[in-house]
């Protein structure tokens, strides 16, 4: 069961470009507050409310060592974010699928009774059905 | 070559549970706007703000016909999300691989030289460098 909480926490941190930048940074090592700083030009203050985001989505976890705080990439709730996209795709290229096989059928159906020449009808698109979708995604 | 602000508007999107839900009931089939608010409780100004978000990120197309607004699904820009999460999540997968079988190695050779009984000295977390990887994503 997935928590929405934790989906909207997740891609809201990547819905940041700062904040995609700071997890590709740390997935080369740890790296305290001041370093992820310094190439943004961003404050320390501004730098560390993204953290504090990051944090709070569980995607990086952070530590005091010394004066520093040191961050380091967690990345396992990417799992549900990619999870999620993942489902919904997969589900919907098959009814996308269903739903070309039903036009064409019908295409084919209604040209041959239609008189020679004519345009084929323009079908209204509708839900294709599949038994083996059971609609319920992963936690919605 | 990603657009970061595709990346940005499509994550910001997923980021809201009422936008979800938005799209995975136009994965059944087009919808009006009155048919999407309804089973919400939210007001049709409301719903229309969260659609607005969703058109501008290219995740849904929306036409006026006859005295209503059609909602169709266009789930296309999810393939740049999808692709971002996927490049970065196999990077780091493999980058940790690598930090173990660094530190069994480490461990090893530290535990032949240490006393009988000594606990393996803790590594601090390094960077594993990977030639394959050039450390450049998809568009970061």
């Amino acid at each position: 069961m997935v928590q929405q909480d934790t989906l909207d926490r997740v891609f809201a941190c990547l819905a940041d470009p700062v904040r995609r930048g700071v997890l590709i940074r740390l997935g080369d090592g740890p790296a305290s507050v001041g370093e992820l700083t310094e190439p943004t030009g961003m404050t320390l203050t501004g730098m560390t409310k993204h953290l504090r985001v990051l944090e709070e989505a569980g995607l990086i976890v952070t530590e005091k060592v010394g004066r520093a705080r040191l961050c380091r990439l967690a990345p396992a709730p990417l799992d549900e974010a990619m999870a999620w996209i993942a489902f919904y795709q997969r589900l919907w290229a098959r009814r996308l699928d269903g739903l070309d096989v039903f036009l064409t059928l019908r295409g084919g159906a209604r040209q041959q009774e239609a008189p020679p020449g004519s345009t084929p009808p323009q079908e209204p698109r509708q839900r294709a059905t599949n038994p083996s979708d059971d609609g319920k995604g992963p936690g919605e």
